[in-house]
């Protein structure tokens, strides 16, 4: 069987319904009993040789051509071989009532396996990236990136919007002295709970009542609660994050802070490339339990190298972590964005 | 005991020698019997309380003045704790015959336990840094680094030279007819031991004599030594390659080419967030067996974020590879310096 390819779309014959669409849920039917294919899902049939041509043109060469992206024919051919029908994110090729935009960009809606775009049921919106293209960090949430690396492996991530909640509440002490270093902050003489109970800081030696260190964000949050009193007030602790990070200092107190109000507690991910870990239900300080989130900070126009959220949903999986994303824009009061992103066997 | 600052340096009279130096190697003797101390070390003396003051200021006050850093400090005392002598990386501190200078910059000289400045053996050499300062690339291979991160915990990471070595070696076909697509190559009809021999690529189908995917830096590497043929010749790859990837495109080559040169075989590093996985004994392909580098190629000017650092080193760790750098400066024809990181526990 041959076919025509016209202004992006591929045009078979009326047996190639039945032959595609209707046993294999290549396409969509259109008026008069023909089938249209998307180049991609034509690209297919060549491949496996159910079709002999797009206007003469042999899989090879059609493949080759500008028609066709070798990325999306790959990640087509992958969740093929996976056991999946799916169709190209097209008002018209999919089932009446299944959302085609969602606001990101989706190449393809997989319907779950056994069910067809005859259905109107969704498993994945399929986003195809090649490794070396920029991901805007505002585009996740929804889909499912499946990122085709150089070597022609595909990596798929599912993207989320994860609920930021915990049960920690702290009652905080009043206006506890407190010294500015370098790069951290000495409360000399620090109240028991700023510690046991709140989980603030760190003891220079394991002992109540030592010293305890706090780093300049959790300083800058607790002087802002009035909880401790620094020469200079929050703006000598704001200067100093600021002269050491820049801006980043003050999106990641606005993270810092937001977790806190909702009763979670962060400490440092240094340990895992993150910026902070995250506990949502704390028993005590001796035994903090498991981390839940990976939390990065980042500015709303942060694009991702998929290489690096690679690195960061590999990393979060085999600490058996979440990784999350907190996006945040340049205003003053405007809110946070979270996003989190994890490895999908589809 | 009280003492006195200046140059610098910490004088206290003839009982420190010892007291400290003789039994718990702080400092060292000068002539005439005094012990002169680094600032770190009478911090840490006066935090024990055998000092009572320097020039009369307490620990309080010595620590958070200009004369003692915080980092240094918190890294000094750790180390103590794990029950290390350690001398600040002078000359004059350490025992005649314990090389200093190793051109690369050293805080502390830390002795194997039981051992201390007297014996002149070396267990460590430190570099004390805080995790928002850049870390050169060039500035890694002999010492130890010790992140102080924001909540004052502190990472221990050991930097080696990797020997980089393998027995793969592949007789390769010649100029076999391959097509340059947008980022990768296919070879149409391949030669079965460029795949099962050699490991380039991957097979579009896991099929015998199926169409092989070769990356755009395998094809650059397979043309240049003649076993692969496309339009354009070996720049033509090479042009796709900067189009997709700049000057990192060069770089990959180079680490790709003397890896290939020394028997060993890279794969792609995405999963991992790297440029490469490498295997130095491949049984077969269908068996790789377990890779045993993540290699990153990274500029010889790069200077790493302590963070990156850890991320890098805490995937590595977890999936048991090393993670190795190599470091390529702009000249054609200059060489590559390896250097791995990896975790410690001193």
């Amino acid at each position: 069987m041959n076919a025509t390819l016209s202004d992006g779309v591929v045009r078979a014959g009326e047996s190639a319904r039945e032959r595609f669409y209707d046993s294999r849920g290549y396409g969509h039917p259109v008026d008069g009993g023909a089938l249209e294919l998307a180049p991609v899902e034509a690209a297919h049939l060549l491949y496996r040789g159910d079709l002999e041509g797009v206007d003469g043109q042999s899989f090879r060469t059609f493949l080759t051509s500008a028609a066709v992206s070798e990325t999306a024919f790959l990640v087509y051919k992958d969740l093929r071989d996976r056991g999946f029908y799916l169709s190209p994110a097209r008002e018209a090729w999919v089932a009446d009532g299944v959302e085609v935009d969602t606001g990101e960009r989706v190449d393809f809606v997989v319907y779950p396996r056994g069910s067809g775009p005859w259905d109107g049921e969704v498993a994945y919106r399929v986003t195809v990236v090649g490794e070396r293209a920029p991901v805007a960090a505002t585009d996740l949430g929804d889909a499912v990136l499946a990122v085709v690396d150089e070597e022609s492996e595909i990596t798929y991530l599912e993207t989320a919007r994860p609920e930021i909640e915990g049960s920690n509440e702290v009652s905080l002490p009043d206006e506890v002295p407190a010294e500015l270093l370098d790069e951290r902050v000495f409360v000399w003489d620090p109240p028991a709970r700023l510690y046991e109970s709140g989980f603030y800081g760190q003891r220079l030696d394991d002992q109540a009542g030592d010293v305890l260190q706090l780093s300049l964000v959790e300083a800058a949050y607790l002087v802002r609660q009035g909880a401790l009193a620094v020469t200079g007030g929050a703006e000598a602790v704001l200067d100093r994050g600021r002269s050491v990070e820049g801006d980043r200092f003050d999106r990641r107190l606005r993270a810092y802070t937001t977790l806190r109000e909702r009763g979670v507690v962060p400490k440092t991910g240094f340990k895992f490339g993150a910026d902070f870990r995250t506990y949502a239900h704390v028993e005590s300080v001796e035994n903090l339990g498991h981390s839940e989130l990976l939390v990065r900070v980042l500015d709303t126009d942060h694009a991702f190298a998929p290489r690096d959220l690679a690195l960061d949903v590999r990393l979060a999986h085999g600490v058996r972590k979440e990784m999350a994303f907190a996006l945040i824009d340049g205003g003053e009061n405007a809110g946070i964005e979270w996003v989190s992103v994890g490895r999908l066997t589809p």
